[in-house]
């Protein structure tokens, strides 16, 4: 696992003031990377500090990084920094910084261009890298047996969910930043037990968390377990939309496909591994009784920290919540330990079997439901397929989601002796189907 | 439709000799586009002409393109053609026919370089566009049929086959050009009912045509079914490896994941949708008691025209047979007629669920049956899941791949009146696992 060290030292601060609240997802002990820019045209990389981003491309005509990592960012988006690997990502966040550090010398601070620290309310972000390829996984064990329970299973869960990871190609093409509308598709659904081609009436959201990848395996050259973490640039919120009444007419016998492939939203900033080191953990729910995985999926180090203790959150606001200028309502708390495989489980399964995963690649965990109706991480499962309807304070009922609404997710790791930190927003807004 | 115009008449002929062969895949009523290298690095566009690649680069150089052709063909690429789109791919093929046609102005062909011809054993191909996604659909009916009789599902057919094309989101990163060694994946796979992990022992080839997209639908924009053709850039062969062992045990409830995420192989040269005119035709097998399509996937002219006419030959050669000088042997003869579904609705039933499709973005259609065992697409149908053995002439037995084995596709447009034309070949040769 990456080391714990000076960098998440508690009483670390900032120069720039709002890197110092309590509240900010951004201290100095987090510093995220993504790709904004001012004018919607020219991308650029940036880290996130507070209520600020620093402008690494501008940092960078002022001489103030090393000319390898220069080299890594020159484009529109980190795949090159991301190719380059973990160990290069970490030295970035450490001269990044102590360039942001309150005690940085005053000549080396007087040396960063004012206009590196853009405002982050006038900047607008997009995707951190290409996304070449998405995968979804399905190890959110909580969420696999409630959908098990729904649909009446036995046994609850697929045969093999407890020998592997289970997962799907997604689509890639369809991935977008936070802040994009969501178009609802228009598809094939039965009514009355009939196909008909419409709108989607069971919209709904999925809570997941994402990984990027960093580096690359040539295709047939599996990551052994003991060298998945390596290929773990960072971490993100990932809402996997889902048609449910696309995808459950779809869905047998190829598995999920238009009921997600018209959007899935990202949260805009990759949360190192690095940031992430105090916030290592076991998982929660190795299931007793579940035969032990097969060994090319066990790690002692990552049995012991391959889980990540992030607190999860969705929040709800409608049309009408928005006109009453009332605030959004959660509707989700969950925690990222619910997991039941690691990502590093995952990178090793899908590498074994030949595939090539490559420096930008997303994949997704696939909802991360806890044990109680109040910690479920979508729509289907909170309202138990429409029978058990959300009240909403100002009245308002939802099974499913309509349009105008608007689903955020947020996240927060907190931890005594560290800095908590959070990873931004994840939100998207229901735009209207197109007329048939 | 594409019309059928001057550039199909079978009398033409041109001045490199080995295009007027009667056997030749590649007569000048073909020009199919393709990316190849003499070195490996210096990836250019290239059409293929008998035995010859003419180097579009080198044409350029000596001003034979339009400036407009010209920008778009700069790259180690296709994109940027596919992208501006089929009608840009048609002028191509009419100014490049002009220029190889034996009727050619001598003193326009004088200006052609001398090694603006490469001999095609001399070339490296490379893929034709980047495949940013890959879909792969499901639509050949006896296929799924074969697979439901195998399984004892009844009914044979997903209740949704008649009423939408499936498919599922392939692994774009894994897809491979002819020739290149495909290695037998490592997986979890049951062994006496119990998951173990190890080389897939139930190796196969699935007989598939690919369609390269042409264009760029926006996120949540549909393609509509009468719009669907000028999406179509071309066509390939594609042979979806798939370790059946592996797929089984993964495959409920997400679908192929690592059981065909390992390879894809496809065949270099991009049929263009123009050189197909003569070989529309309408498919086989709209079962008669199946309801209609819904409205959105109808067109008559795609009812009428929709699909390909394209006998398709799997040949297989093993170790033994090449070291005793034999040739491989045919194991299967299918035609793309028997699809159920046309490539337009599969791009407008992808599209209507809102999923954006790009240029260079890759289509398989499925594997493509026929109704006889000789017509079978896979060795999983082939030899009945392995109760009926193939006996090979040199009295070798197959019921799936073994290492060494070398599977190479072909395919062949004939009809009366018009020269005949190929794809050529799409190929690759089994390697062992990696030791465990």
């Amino acid at each position: 696992m990456m080391p714990i060290d000076a960098t998440h030292e508690p009483s670390r601060k900032s120069w720039v003031e709002s890197a110092n609240s309590p509240d900010t997802d951004f201290p100095i002990q987090n510093l995220p990377l993504g790709i904004f820019s001012r004018d919607g045209i020219d991308r650029r990389p940036g880290v996130a500090i507070g209520a600020h981003i620093l402008d690494l491309r501008t940092l960078d005509a002022a001489s103030l990084l090393p000319e390898d990592l220069s080299l890594l960012l020159k484009g529109g988006d980190l795949d090159p920094l991301l190719a380059a690997g973990v160990d290069y990502i970490g030295r970035l966040r450490i001269i990044v910084g102590d360039l942001l550090d309150a005690r940085c010398d005053p000549a080396v601070r007087a040396a960063i261009p004012q206009d590196a620290l853009v405002p982050m309310d006038e900047a607008q972000m997009h995707l951190p890298s290409s996304v070449r390829s998405y995968t979804d996984f399905f190890v959110g064990i909580h969420h696999a047996e409630e959908a098990g329970r729904i649909f009446k299973l036995n046994p609850l869960l697929p045969r093999s969910y407890a020998s592997m990871p289970l997962g799907y190609n997604g689509r890639a093409s369809s991935v977008r930043i936070s802040g994009e509308g969501v178009r609802r598709p228009l598809g094939q659904r039965l009514i009355d037990d009939r196909p008909e081609f419409g709108a989607s009436r069971w919209l709904d959201f999925e809570l997941e968390l994402g990984m990027f990848v960093a580096g690359a395996n040539a295709l047939g050259e599996p990551v052994l377990i003991g060298e998945a973490e390596q290929r773990m640039a960072g971490f993100c919120l990932l809402n996997d939309w889902s048609a449910r009444d696309i995808q459950f007419w779809e869905t047998a016998p190829l598995g999920p496909f238009n009921g997600k492939g018209f959007s899935t939203t990202i949260s805009p900033w990759i949360v190192t591994q690095q940031a992430m080191a105090p916030f290592r953990t076991a998982l929660m729910d190795r299931i007793a009784d579940q035969p032990h995985p097969p060994a090319y999926l066990i790690d002692a180090d990552d049995q012991a920290n391959g889980g990540l203790s992030i607190r999860l959150e969705a929040h709800l606001s409608t049309a009408a919540m928005r006109e009453a200028g009332d605030e959004p309502v959660k509707i989700v708390g969950t925690d990222a330990r619910y997991l039941y495989w690691t990502f590093a489980q995952m990178i090793t399964h899908q590498s074994c079997g030949g595939t090539n995963l490559c420096p930008g690649d997303l994949v997704g965990s696939g909802t991360i439901s806890g044990p109680n109706r109040e910690m479920f991480g979508s729509m289907f499962e909170l309202c138990n397929m429409g029978e058990l309807p959300l009240t909403l304070p100002n009245g308002e009922t939802r099974t499913f989601l309509e349009d105008g609404d608007e689903v955020s997710f947020s996240a927060r790791c907190e931890r005594a002796g560290f800095a908590p930190l959070g990873f931004g927003s994840c939100t998207g807004r229901i735009v209207s189907a197109l007329p048939l």
